[in-house]
């Protein structure tokens, strides 16, 4: 063997760099089931202590990225643009973000994950319609973006399997929370997917992976560094989580709301979202674009239907019938649709987006474990945000279940979730901060 | 199970301290094999990076005494002493102290390992004397000590086994450097090994695993916390180990130099370590005694030869000859016995012990695998010491070795060992401090 791993686990332990080749052989011998997970561990956790330096991060995500199939996208004409959210509660981003780009022409080419825990995946919440087909073949993801400007589907089993091999591990060491390590994770997958420019949704709050401000700029800040060594157009937009985005949680709910959202009907926070996150992604497209010329675009795109009809099209050639997107409330079936009460007169100070979270799961539309089957029709829609007025007889939020039982479970949530004051609430802003 | 080897991990990693029933979970599951060897060296890293209070260390070292078998002395009247040291080159310390204190009425009842690397074990030195017995019965081991105040023995395979199989992580996770992970290792032992009073030789210098004194000390005063919480009496005395112990390096080659200290003709430094060591394990004993009185005891128990007598007895009731004792020159059979000249005029101002300690390894005076076979007569005795002034025509040390090749390369090792000077030196004291 090229190295000895005691040496390099010896090497981080006293925080110094590891070199290319290093992490080259650190990276291929574990994937490989050379170096043993008692080894690996003990070098993620000295991580975890020690850092890794921004080319000692860079090299890892490369070594991440080779380790498996890269999508080769270099057939498909223009800035292939990719978007990426670090999770949150009620995040259906890319379910309006991608026809509306696509809409203007911009190629919107994503591979994309499933949900696990509090926080549902893309790729779940297109299953909502009967036939979507997110296990498309490359061919039929390459043909319909050329075509269409627009394919989301489900990572392959060799995409970076490294990463997958590495996360597998630090999630039950943990080793999970290193900024190098999320950073590396993310980026690894993003490289191996292909897109030419990468916009990253970087979640902060109370509702997010990351609870800091100052912690959240330095992730993104590393991602956009790796890109950029990587040649990819980057960009990072830190925003709010504190309180669930939008207004549904729960699958179809968050289809519905999307819906909504690509009829010119979206909840106030979450259009915010979706201009910010959508201009930078058409500023990566084209750089000769100004914000201001950007926003337009996509309003238009908006208010003309063209979006819409796009995620239609979207919808069909993935395999599913587009007039169920007319029609998507007919495949809301729950039993159970109960209003939660307002128990207080005032304004609404918090709410807990991880508690919101796990009513949903309790209701059965999230996963605890990878082989969970998801229930599509349950979840919370909420009635009011922060900063909202209530009054005792308004409903703060109506659950949608199919068990009577988890709908009370989930209702002592939601209740739990929310906090009032006596005096006037005003929200966060959307947008925290964008990286360039 | 009672708590998550994760939690554990994740609050040694947010440098909490973790409950005396979190530790014996900990070191019970993992000695079970209920904890994977991936949490426990990702625990380890944590640790080597956010150590333990004193407390921790003390429960971590107490659930891997208990993990096994304990020694009961109790049947035995009197304080029983055990020493311990950290090992050094050189270091035939016990071969003389047991049966110096044991010649004064003291019972010394010592558990003992084998040598690996460049620094030999009491076990394997007392080997060279044909037919003594390591491995005898806790019956003869009891009774000799009570009878004649002696015995040595090797540790039984389930003496800490905890212990054991968690040297063996560390060693291969880069986990071995922690001053509480040392020290609970040591204790676990010393402890489960029975001793009222434990006397702790912690070697500092180039030679030794602790370079530095302020290191040093720090594991010494942890490991004598350990003990007294365990309500044992305690010492540490912090002794110099930047050039070989004595003159003799090697098995039977020591042997002869423990002999010929046993009968007042031992090498100045060694005796001044054998008379410090001795008067604290005689104060140990005896609270009463004053140091005076301890050194003068020391002293007449070798002048009277009484102390020579008890390491013959020693021999025989562990199955050697005592006349080998009387002729130990006899046991020792080098095919090669070779002088190494002095290729410079002056002082001799550094010996590396280490590098000494690799020449006898060379040899096939030590083990780099523990299925090695040592070949007792091999070894070097070095002439010239820190200070001494050496002429052109001087050897500075004596080879013996079975195998020309191998006295060939040990030479080049010893030449490279020393660096004389033209200025006098002063050699550093043997006892740098005592910590009680």
């Amino acid at each position: 063997m090229k190295y000895q791993m005691y040496d390099l686990i010896e090497k981080k332990k006293r925080s110094e760099a590891l070199t290319k080749d290093e992490i080259e052989y650190l990276i291929s011998g574990y994937t490989k089931g050379e170096i043993p997970d008692y080894q690996m561990s003990a070098f993620l956790m000295a991580v975890c202590f020690n850092g890794m330096t921004d080319e000692e991060t860079y090299e890892f995500t490369m070594a991440m990225e080779h380790s498996g199939d890269e999508l080769d996208l270099s057939s498909i004409p223009g800035m292939k643009i990719d978007k990426h959210s670090t999770g949150g509660v009620g995040d259906k981003t890319t379910l309006v973000l991608a026809p509306l780009i696509a809409s203007l022409g911009v190629p919107v080419a994503k591979m994309s994950g499933r949900g696990l825990g509090h926080t549902g995946g893309t790729i779940d919440k297109l299953e909502a319609f009967p036939g979507f087909q997110t296990g498309i073949s490359e061919e039929t993801f390459l043909s319909n973006v050329k075509e269409h400007h627009i394919a989301v589907a489900g990572q392959t089993k060799n995409l970076a399997p490294a990463d997958k091999k590495i996360y597998a591990l630090r999630d039950i060491t943990a080793t999970v929370n290193s900024i190098p390590l999320i950073a590396s994770s993310i980026m690894s997958k993003k490289l191996a997917s292909g897109a030419d420019g990468i916009c990253l949704d970087v979640k902060v709050g109370s509702g997010a992976f990351m609870k800091d401000l100052e912690e959240a700029k330095k992730l993104a800040s590393t991602m956009v560094d790796i890109g950029r060594r990587a040649n990819r157009k980057m960009v990072a937009v830190l925003t709010n989580m504190d309180e669930p985005l939008g207004f549904a949680v729960g699958n179809t709910l968050e289809v519905m709301e999307a819906i909504d959202s690509l009829k010119g009907n979206g909840p106030k926070d979450f259009m915010e979202l979706i201009y910010a996150l959508g201009t930078e992604m058409l500023l990566l497209a084209d750089e000769d674009l100004t914000s201001e010329k950007a926003k337009e675009l996509l309003k238009d795109a908006i208010s003309s239907g063209k979006a819409y009809d796009t995620f239609k099209t979207f919808i069909e050639i993935q395999g599913g019938n587009p007039s169920d997107v007319d029609h998507i409330e007919d495949l809301l079936d729950a039993s159970f649709v109960v209003k939660v009460p307002a128990e207080f007169e005032g304004y609404v100070k918090e709410i807990q987006a991880e508690e919101v979270g796990r009513a949903s799961m309790i209701l059965g539309g999230g996963r605890a474990t990878k082989e969970d089957v998801i229930d599509m029709s349950v979840g919370v829609v909420l009635h009011k945000k922060v900063g909202d007025t209530v009054k005792k007889e308004d409903a703060i939020a109506t659950i949608y279940g199919n068990n009577k039982e988890s709908v009370d479970l989930a209702m002592e949530k939601i209740k739990d979730a929310y906090t009032f004051s006596k005096e006037a609430v005003t929200p966060k802003p959307m947008i925290l901060e964008i990286i360039k």
